[in-house]
């Protein structure tokens, strides 16, 4: 049996959203329990609503909630009532519970999975890893997207490797394409962090290194894995995020211009609508937070219960696959290698 | 009359779309003169194809071309005889031409407009500004684009400095809102750079400055200039293009599906090529080097004739608002306070 804690609250759809994802998450994978954290009442209250083993969930009761004008830390520290801080201290404490998963604020999640977790022995920083969808049907994963504004060369080694093995583990790819995000394909673009890091990717081999890559290829399919620091891996995943939110909405008012676009967009819609999900990230979890000592899966903020069910399913298959003590295993093989050289 | 001066090689569709794009500014501006640089005979026999006031042209022969394989710094010292280096030494010694339009590699194009023409003196490093379209029917610059990998804060207050200034002269914006790219909104976001780049160009009195941005509202139309390094600022432009593309690939993919759809898309045909229209960098030239000595415009190096004629225009633009004097008065005054404190 897997065990994943479920942060309850925070988020725009929070409760429901979280509890109709968990539901699903646990009608749909046998060996799965979740603990809910929250209000007892209010969670009790919703989950009358379906049908489930009960055998397999649990509540734990909660009663404050984090939110997004909360100051990351001062919430971690002094919330000690809430969904979020509950859940760290439950999953800290108990080594038969996997993974947690929040939609909660990243900062606080971050901040939270840092203090209250900690990291892997030698790894330097844990980066956030999403997923997003290729136009080709595949998936491109995304690290670090965010949790670290400043890197050297060490950090993005250590990503490539958290990643690489991200996607083995719970994605079943087996020899993931991992590129270095650039400003240009040549060996010596970039800064001299990226130029450094491209030397200590391409040394590794246990990672298929398929060099530099530009933002404009992201979506093409040609990679499974893009290798970033948190800065301009934030551009990246929010402009490309951007990009197809405006693009879409531009064509959704096309469609609704007049008669003539109405009766077109009659016959195209499902075709298009198809479009749609394919881009729509409530389709693909959250992103993961890789390097922590447990697995922990943020969600958007306004995940909805499909992306709630989306990343229990992430957390579930991280836990199943022991991503962690493969990510332990393969960090402190490196850290020797380094030393004895 | 206004003198530019076009380098009629370079680029994916030279020396046609050059020419033609050359002959378009031509005509639709009438205290505009060109001087083309390449091979005569060949410039020649385009030129006959199209009428145009013969007095307003020139050619100097130039049979020597700069391709993307060849290194920038090497080509620039050593192929003295390319139609760029024919145009950037015709730059620096006649002060009567204003500025060039090349669509050559880039960086090609930078070393040589750093080498040859050189920076405004208290200009820390030239920068790169594109201008791409928003939904809102508007325009949003990027400043700077990838010329600088690796920036300081002082850079980032002049890219903001120019790129305003740009704005104001050439697309008579009367006061641009200004914004520095981040991982977040919040006055506190991002690396130590981007903090101290926040609160210098707060300080700046002459500049909008709206705050920080994130990457996702790039075409929202909210902003006038977005200022970043041009690492991320790199890779912002690249994804929000590449997005646009993958995207608009996809609908014409389901538009071709079968019989269906097909007739929907001949319903909505002139509408979606609307959004394409609208989103294609050909009908919003190329992208400005500000802070060297005159003006310089590097195009897309697929550029077509009318996005050769949008740079050109853009020059005509910058030359006619002096917009190269306006920015040496600003930096020198900023250079001057500073010393003062």
């Amino acid at each position: 049996m897997i065990k994943i804690i479920v942060d309850a609250f925070g988020g725009d759809n929070s409760p429901m959203a979280n509890i109709e994802g968990s539901i699903k998450a646990l009608n749909k994978i046998e060996d799965l329990s979740i603990i809910l954290t929250g209000d007892e009442t209010i969670i009790k209250k919703e989950l009358a609503k379906y049908t489930y083993d009960a055998n397999r969930i649990s509540i734990v009761h909660a009663p404050d909630v984090i939110t997004c004008d909360d100051k990351p830390t001062e919430a971690i520290k002094h919330k000690k009532e809430s969904s979020l801080v509950k859940a760290l201290d439950l999953l800290k404490e108990n080594d038969e519970i996997g993974g947690l998963v929040s939609v909660s604020s990243t900062g606080a999640v971050l901040t939270g999975a840092v203090l209250k977790i900690g990291r892997i022995p030698g790894v330097k920083r844990p980066a956030l890893c999403p997923i997003l969808p290729t136009i080709k049907g595949g998936l491109v994963g995304i690290c670090d997207s965010g949790a670290n504004a400043e890197c050297d060369s060490l950090y993005l080694h250590q990503f490539a490797i958290m990643g690489n093995l991200y996607l083995q583990k719970a994605y079943n790819i087996e020899n993931p394409r991992v590129a270095l995000l650039n400003i240009g394909t040549e060996e010596e673009k970039g800064d001299s962090i990226h130029k450094e890091a491209y030397q200590l990717i391409k040394a590794n081999q246990a990672i298929n290194f398929v060099g530099n890559m530009e933002s404009r290829d992201l979506l093409t399919g040609a990679y499974d894995l893009v290798v970033c620091d948190g800065f301009s891996g934030n551009v990246l995943l929010k402009s490309t995020e951007g990009a197809c939110l405006e693009l879409l909405g531009l064509i959704k008012k096309t469609f609704t211009k007049n008669l003539k676009t109405k009766i077109g967009a009659l016959i195209l819609k499902k075709d298009v609508y198809k479009i749609k999900d394919l881009m729509d990230y409530n389709n693909y979890g959250g992103a993961v937070l890789l390097g922590t000592k447990k697995t922990i899966v943020k969600g958007h903020g306004n995940s909805k219960a499909e992306a709630f069910y989306q990343c229990i399913k992430q957390a579930y298959n991280m836990e199943k696959s022991q991503l962690c003590q493969a990510i332990a295993d393969e960090i402190a093989k490196i850290t020797s290698e380094n030393q004895n050289n």
